[in-house]
C-alpha cells in the first residue's frame, strides 16, 4: 500500500497518517516525490481494509499495490512515467531515445567526433564511459576524472546530454553533477549503497538489467532509488547470459513486455551488449521498438575497430545513421516518433547550466 | 565441402566425382533435391584445395562449406529458400506465413470453428495437435488418428494446409502424408530416428528449436532433414529455459538473427510456447517480424479458457485478428506484406489432391 | 491419491474399486505391478476424503500422494526400491552401482578388453553405445545391430551384465530382450512413445535427465514407465546445461538429494558427461557417492584417445582401478560399499539366460 | 608472465628489470606480497622468450603464465595456499574449515548464543551479517555498525575468529580492521573498488562466486586482490542461478575441482546459499568435502524459524553439530582432517590484538 499526499500536504498531516499507521502496527516510509510525499507501507498489499485513510486530511489516495516494489509498480502509477534528460530530450514518451556513443572515453578527439557524428544521425543523448567495470584488473579502466572531463567538452560541442557509468559511491558524489544521466552497469545492479547514493543525486539514473537477475529483482533494485525520492529511474535491458555461444548474451526482449506491464518507469534495450555482434544490433534494435521499448542505448565508436573495448559488437557512426533510417518505419508502426531534425533535440550549451531535470505524467492516448 | 552436381547430371558423372573423391581419401554422401544431386564432403571445411573438381563433367559449382552443418548452411545456398505448404501458400518470401490454431484438436466443431476464423482473420496455415507431447502421462495425450481425420475436415471447411506434430516414426509413417506440414516438436529436435523419416517423407518439415538447443544444434538437426533429400525445412524459435519466472520461456530472438546469417533456411517464431503468457504474445510478435521472422507459428481457440491444453498463453479469434491489423504495419516497416484479402491465400478443397510441393530460389531486391 | 490392492486381489475386487470411483467422479488407471495391482487417481491429491476405501475387500492402502507424478513418489512408496540387473548385480541397495564402458561399442577386440578390464577392477555392468544419437548426421552414428551382438559377447566374456541406449521404439522391441538394460538418453527424456515402449518391456530402464529439465519433469518421465506397468527405473543425472566454459555440462548433484527425497527410484550419476572432462570424474565421483548417489555410470575405453566419440571425457582401466579405491572409503564414510572381490559380483553366462530381474524392497538401517 | 623476485630483491634490482621490460616494449606491474615482489607482464603468455630474465640480479624465477589471472593461477603458483584467519585457523591446509553462524547479527544473545554453540560443535571461525545485501529495500538491512560490535563480543566469548559482509569501500575502511575475515558477497564479486580496497586492507578476504559468473570471471576478480598486494584470498561457491525450481541456487561443485585444479587459493563451498533448502545441507556439504573443498560455510542460527532472513536453508546448532560428526569419516576418505577438540582451534581472546596473518606455503604429500 502507498499513500499518496496532495502535493501541498502539509508535514502535521504526513504525520498524522504516520501516527494513524503506527496505531494500527503497520510500519510506514514518507518518500519525497518533486509531486508530494508519499508513504509507503511495504507490510500490506493490495487489501482495501485501510482504504479509509482517504478521508485523511491531505491525503490524495490510498493505492493498493500487490507487488513486492511498490514506488515501481504499475499500480501506484498507471500512466508511463517519462524523464527528462535535458530541454528537449524525454525518455518514455511518444518519441524514441535513442543513447548513442562509445564503450569507454579514450580522448578528446575520439568523443566530441563520435558525438557530433552521432548527434548529426539522431542521437538524443551521448554514452560513454569514464570509470569503467573491468573483468581484468589488467586491462584499461577509463580515463576516470579525466574522462568525465572531455564528456563536458563533448556535451558543449555536441549540445547532447552525457549518460557516463558510476561504481561506487565516491565518484558518483564527486562527479555525478558534472553529467545529465547516472548510470548504472548490469554489475552494479544490486550495488544496494551505490542505488541509495543515486537515488540521493536526483538526477536522472539509468538502470541496467544485471546478466542474471529477473524481471522482478531489477523492478526491487529500482525500488531503491525511487524510494530515496528519486523517481527519475530509466530501465535497461541489456541481455542475460545464456547457454547460446554465438551471442555474448541473450538480448531478452520478453522482459521488456514484463516491465512495461509491472511498471510506469521508461524501459530501454542495449542491442550492443545484448547481442555482442555489430551485425545483429539492426534487427534487434528494430525489434526492440517494436516491442514497445521506450528507446535504445547503442555503442558507437568513430573507428570501431580501433576501439579499446567492445569493439567486436560496436557500430560505426555510418552505421548508426542507417540504423536510424531504418528504425523509423517500425516506430511509426507502433504508434511512436524518431524526430529527423537535429535542431528539434539539441540545446545550445547555455541551456544546459544548472538544469535540474524533473517528472511529469504522460497520457497515452 | 558440397559439389553441387548440374540438374541433368547423369549417375555415372556422379560416381565419377565419388571416385575422384575416395582417390582422395575423402568421405561422400549423394543427397539427391529436386534440383539435382549434392555430394556432401563433411571431412573438409572452405578449402580451395578442390575447386578443381568444378572441372568434372556435369559438376556445377564446389561450395565451401565451413560450419558442422553443409545443406543447411548460407554457405552452400545465398538465397533465402522459399518452402510452399500449398498451391497459395510459402514460407521465405516477401509475405508473412501466419500458422494459427489450437494446441490440441479437441473436437470436430471446435477445429472448424478455429480454422474458418483464423482462415478470415489472415492466417496462413492452420495448427492443431493430434499427437501431444505431454509431460504428465496422466494429462490428455491428444485425439491420435482421430485428430488427423478432423484436421482434413477443417482444412477443406477452411482451405487452409494443416500443420501438426508428429512424435514417432509410426506415425509420422502412417499418417504423414495426410497433413500439408510435419511439425517436429521442441522434445523432439533430437530425436534423430525421427528427423530421418521426416526427411523421407519429402513433406515440407517445421523443426522447433529444443529449450536448450544452440542455433549450430538446431541446424544440425536440421542437417538430418536435408541430407535425407528434403530441403523443405522451416526452422521454428519458440523460447529456451531461463531462469526468468514471469514468461514460461525465454523468446529468444537474438537466434532468428543468428539464424538468419547462417542458413537459407525460413525461420518463423512461436510466441505463445515462446512466453507463455496470452498478453505477451502480441509485442512479441511484432518484434520477431521486426528482426526478420519470415512468419509466426500462434495458438488460437476459439473458447481459450475451456482450451484442454496451453490455455494461459492461447488467444481468441478477435485477438488473432487485432495482432494481424498490428503485424501489418511492422512487416512493411521491414519490407514484408502480409495479405488482407482471404481469397488470395485459401485454396479451393479440390487444389489439394495429391500436392506435393517443391523448392525454388527468392532472390531478395 | 494411488489405492494400492493387495498381491491377491481378485479381478472383481479391482473392478469394484473402479466402479466405486466412477460413482464418485474420479478417472482411474490401474497399473500392475509384479507385487500386485495399483489403482492410480491422478485427479486426487493428499485429502484423505477417500481413505474410507481402505474398507473395499482386496483394498491394502490408500496412499495419499501430492506430487504430480505418483508411482515414483516417495509418497506411495517410504521405502527404497531395488533394481536388480542380474542375479548378483543390484542398484539401490546398500553396494554402490559402478556401470563402466566405453561411449561407443566401436569393435568386438575393443568392447571385450573394456568390458574385462572394468570388471576386473570392480564394475558391477558394461555400458557400450550400439545406436548412438549424434549432433552431427555426418558422425560416426554407431554399429546398431552388430554393436547389440558385441555386447553380448561382451556380456559373455566378462560376466557383467549389459546396459545400452535405444534411440526408437522399433530397435526398441527388436532388441531390447537381448540385452540388460535399456538406457534412455538425455536427449530421449521427454521421447514418450519410448518411455511408453520401455516401460512395456518389462527390463529394468536407465533414465537419464535431459540436459534442462527439473527434477519433477524426470520423475514424470520415469512416470511414463511405471505407468506402463514396469517399476523397474534407475534414474541418472548426467548434468545440465549452464552457462559455464570449462566443463560440458553443470553435473547437478544438488538434484540427487531432491531426487531421493522425493522418489523411492534409484539415482545413479554420470560424472563423464556431466563434466565432460577426465580428470574431473574422480573429484565429481566421490561428491556423487558422499551425497546419496546409489552408483555411478563412467566412460571407460582401452585407449581414450583413439575413442571414436567422447574421448575428451573418457578414463582408461588403469584410471577406472583407482576411482574405484578412492570411492570405497567416501562410499565406507556414508555407510555404503563397494564390493572388491568380482567373484561375488560377476555371474557365469549360463545364469544369464531368460533372466527376468524383480523388485523387493529394502529398508535402511 | 610473472617475474618472481627473490625475497630480499632491492628497489634497484626491481627498477632494473621494469627497465629492461619497457626496453621489450612491455607494460609490467610491481606487486609486493609478504614474501616479496613480483612483476606481473600480463600481455605475455606462457611464452619462454624471456626466461633470460632470470639471470638478471634479484630475479628468483620466471613464471610463465597462460591464463587471464596470473597471481591467482596454479601456473603462478604450484602449491596449495594456505590462508590463517587467526593464531589457530588455516584455510587450505589439511584441516577442513568450518566457518558457521547466522545469515544476520540479529541481537547479542542471538550471536554470542549461536557463537558458543557453533564453537562446541566444531565450527572453526563465526559468520554473521552486519551489513545485509537485501533485494528489497523494505527488508531488514542489518544492524550496520551495531552488528559489527556484537560480533566482537561474540568473539570475545567464542574464541572463534569473525567473518562478516561489506558492501562498499566506506565500511570497509572503517570497519574492516575490526574483523578477521572480510566477506564480498556474490552481489559485489564484480564491484571491482570494493575488491581494490579488499586488496589494500591486508585482510583475509572471502570472495564468493556471483550467481552466474564463470569460474574465470570469479579468478579475475580474486586477481583485483591480489593485484592490489594481498595474497589472503579464500574462493567460495555458493550456487549459481539455474532453472530449477526445487532448490534456490545450484551448488555447482564442478567448479570446485575447476578452481583447485587452475589456482592455488583455497575454495570453501556455502551449501546453505547454494541449495537454500536446510534438509539438503548435509549431503551437499558430505559432496563438496568430498570432491576437494578446503572447508564450508555454513548458516546456523539457535532458532532458524525465527531468522530475520534465509530462515528455510538455515539450521539449528544440533543440526550442525550432527552434520560435522557425519564429516568426519567423509573428510578421513579423502586425506582431510576435522578436529574433534575445541581447545585446539579456539583462542584466547587475548591472542587477538593486533593479529595480523600471513601466508605460508603448504607442500601436500
Amino acid at each position: 500500500m502507498v499513500i499518496v499526499m496532495q502535493r501541498g500536504a502539509s508535514i502535521l498531516e504526513t504525520k498524522e497518517v504516520l501516527r494513524q499507521l503506527a496505531g494500527l502496527g503497520l510500519e510506514a516510509r514518507v518518500v519525497d516525490f518533486p509531486d508530494g510525499p508519499n508513504i509507503v507501507v511495504p507490510g500490506v498489499g493490495a487489501t482495501t481494509a485501510y482504504k479509509c485513510l482517504e478521508e485523511l486530511p491531505g491525503v490524495k489516495e490510498v493505492r493498493l499495490v500487490s507487488s513486492s516494489f511498490k514506488l515501481s509498480s504499475r499500480e501506484f502509477k498507471e500512466q508511463n512515467s517519462v524523464v527528462s534528460l535535458s530541454p528537449q530530450v524525454e525518455v518514455g514518451g511518444s518519441e524514441i531515445a535513442l543513447i548513442a556513443g562509445p564503450c569507454a572515453v579514450e580522448s578528446e578527439e575520439q568523443i566530441v567526433a563520435t558525438a557530433k557524428a552521432v548527434a548529426a544521425a539522431g542521437a538524443t543523448a551521448l554514452r560513454g564511459g569514464a570509470f569503467k567495470p573491468r573483468t581484468s584488473v589488467y586491462s584499461f579502466q577509463g580515463l576516470g576524472e579525466e574522462g568525465i572531463r572531455l564528456l563536458r567538452i563533448a556535451r558543449e560541442e555536441s549540445g547532447l546530454p552525457i549518460v557516463t557509468e558510476f561504481l561506487d559511491c565516491e565518484s558518483l558524489e564527486l562527479f555525478g553533477d558534472d553529467v545529465d544521466v547516472i548510470q548504472i552497469g548490469a554489475r552494479s545492479m544490486q550495488n544496494f549503497p551505490l542505488l541509495r547514493a543515486a537515488g540521493e543525486s536526483g538526477k536522472p539514473v539509468l538502470l541496467k538489467r544485471a546478466m542474471m537477475a529477473t524481471a522482478e529483482e531489477l523492478l526491487q533494485s529500482a525500488e531503491y532509488i525511487l524510494a530515496a525520492g528519486n523517481p527519475r529511474v530509466i530501465l535497461c535491458e541489456r541481455g542475460i547470459r545464456s547457454f547460446e555461444p554465438s551471442t555474448r548474451n541473450c538480448l531478452d526482449l520478453n522482459t521488456v513486455a514484463v516491465l512495461k506491464e509491472k511498471s510506469h518507469l521508461p524501459v530501454i534495450v542495449d542491442p550492443s551488449h545484448g547481442t555482442g555482434v555489430a551485425r545483429y544490433v539492426a534487427p534487434l534494435s528494430k525489434a526492440a521498438i517494436a516491442c514497445g521499448a521506450d528507446g535504445l542505448l547503442v555503442e558507437v565508436h568513430v573507428d570501431p575497430q580501433a576501439a579499446l573495448s567492445d569493439a567486436a559488437q560496436t557500430i560505426n557512426p555510418a552505421q548508426f545513421q542507417n540504423l536510424v533510417e531504418e528504425l523509423m518505419p517500425v516506430a511509426q508502426a507502433v504508434g511512436r516518433q524518431i524526430s529527423a531534425s537535429e535542431s528539434s533535440r539539441v540545446a545550445s550549451p547555455a541551456q544546459f547550466s544548472g538544469l535540474r531535470g524533473s517528472v511529469r505524467f504522460f497520457f497515452p492516448g
